[in-house]
């Protein structure tokens, strides 16, 4: 991103609330999700106090480094003690020992929430862990990048993102109005899910296309007729482009597969019917088969960009800096 | 791309040349290559004269006003003849008929050359029409990108980027030289290979990764359980990239897989069994086989990266304007 275009971004997350939403807000995690909720909750005044844990001593010292809370714990009992909201920002496998180790230490009325990228499983392994008198509201805000760790995050990721709040039904319309209030303030955009109905969503919007960009890429690489320094030269040809999301942290793709195991395969599964239907217009030589599928993708970039989604710049606007 | 970017880019064009390579380049065709041939022609001072012409009277007549060439010519037979370098731009499949039109009309000791992106089809179709005393030398630019037409050119397309020189085995080596310095000329590096080798590089590096891309954005658009609506909202978990080489010229990518077929289908097969074992992976819940796959990819863009031929910036550098 260059200067200019961060300042204006930075420009339309707009004033800080007059007064916080909460009183101390706890981020479980601080990998880009994690450390970007600190910037932009710093950034925009939502919690009064911001208290923050990860696993890695490492990354706790870079949090510290880096000023990204008000508060950075030893441990997650220390964090989210007092806490009116609580976060965990880490990899969904990874939900389910954290919830643990916090449940017992929550207070009473604290809103607990998470962000990540599958709910259904999310949403069992927590309610497990956390006592009656407090707000269990997973949520997912559809936004990242392909880097990871406390360095990564920055106020602006979820400007103008698309925010999936998947409230149980039994939840307090209060405290979900309250989170919700949290996601705008973060400047995104929100909307309301069923878990399950979420998971196929994302199935088809980010981890098949993340499964098959981790696939091409691992094909390029294996051949031996064309070599790997031939692919990584000519790779502007198109190649290039999915190395960005097969770029993404293992251990979070690792679990998403995991933990969205049906509905990721029953989405490859229309993959491969549809792929194996191009496959056969190719062999037969079906021109016009091809180019009505070519010409009817094109239409849907061009929603995407209407709808704030995308950029409009030619190549994503990126070049050799 | 932003202006300061845009003005470093050009500053790297370097100065013009002292003298030019050529008399009169004639471009055939002016979509997104052709156009941006011309600019970086008549901005490095390759060719003494620049005519073109393109099929289309449309096309013509915007070319004339955009200033594309020194003349814009009618017919093709018009803009080749006294031509010491052709250039074809035109859709692969179209390759043939500008061929046969232009073939009687080409001066002794021309250059033919093209910028196909398959090379074995279009060698043979083009030699047929081309008579001896006729330097034919199919190359390809690796470069472009999702948009199209004489509008959607600029001269710093194929700075930095790789051009594939196919020279057949009886070319004169002069004109070999000859092209390879016009390429270098427009900013290019210039690699020598077979066509038929050319042929299955492309066809993991570019076209199996346009067909997956094309395949998905098709596959969204045709569910019933998840609406297009929220495809398109919920685009930026990794879905948008897609989108935007699913954007490419149809006419341009059908003419590609009906004249790659065997390469392409090979490539696809490779694809299709490696996504077969990670499919596997997934519905056995190998996580450790799933995490080696995720961290091995993740070194492939580094190496993409370092060879300047993608930006390091996180998210390719794009945010909304």
């Amino acid at each position: 991103m260059t200067a200019s275009l961060e300042a204006s971004l930075e420009a339309s997350l707009g004033a800080p609330l007059a007064e916080p939403l909460f009183e101390r807000a706890a981020i479980i995690g601080l990998g880009l999700i994690g450390s970007s909720l600190a910037h932009v909750c710093r950034r925009k005044g939502l919690a009064r106090v911001i208290a923050a844990n990860d696993l890695s001593p490492e990354v706790r010292v870079r949090a510290k480094e880096l000023g990204l809370a008000d508060v950075v714990a030893d441990t997650i009992e220390m964090a989210v003690a007092d806490a009116d909201l609580v976060i965990l920002c880490v990899p969904v496998g990874a939900m389910n020992a954290a919830a643990a180790a916090m449940g017992p230490h929550l207070r009473e009325g604290a809103i607990v929430s998470d962000v990540g990228s599958v709910k259904a499983s999310v949403l069992a392994a927590l309610t497990q862990h956390i006592k009656p008198g407090i707000h269990l509201i997973p949520a997912h805000p559809v936004a990242g990048t392909e880097q990871s760790g406390p360095d990564a995050g920055f106020a602006t990721l979820f400007l103008d993102r698309w925010c999936i709040v998947t409230p149980p039904e039994s939840a307090d319309a209060a405290a979900v109005a309250k989170l919700i209030a949290f996601w705008k303030g973060a400047g995104a955009n929100v909307e309301i899910m069923s878990p399950a109905h979420h998971d196929l969503v994302l199935a088809i919007t980010s981890h098949v296309p993340h499964l098959i960009a981790y696939n091409i890429v691992g094909t390029a690489a294996d051949l031996e007729a064309v070599t790997q320094s031939e692919v990584i030269k000519f790779s502007a040809g198109g190649f290039r482009d999915f190395t960005r999301i097969a770029a993404s942290d293992p251990t979070m793709w690792r679990d998403v597969f995991l933990n969205n195991k049906d509905a990721v395969l029953e989405m490859l599964g229309r993959f491969n019917e549809d792929l194996t239907a191009l496959q056969r217009m190719i062999r037969n030589a079906d021109g016009q088969g091809l180019f009505d599928l070519f010409t009817r993708t094109r239409t849907i970039r061009r929603s995407i960009i209407a709808e704030g989604q995308e950029t409009p710049a030619p190549d994503f606007g990126r070049r050799k800096p």
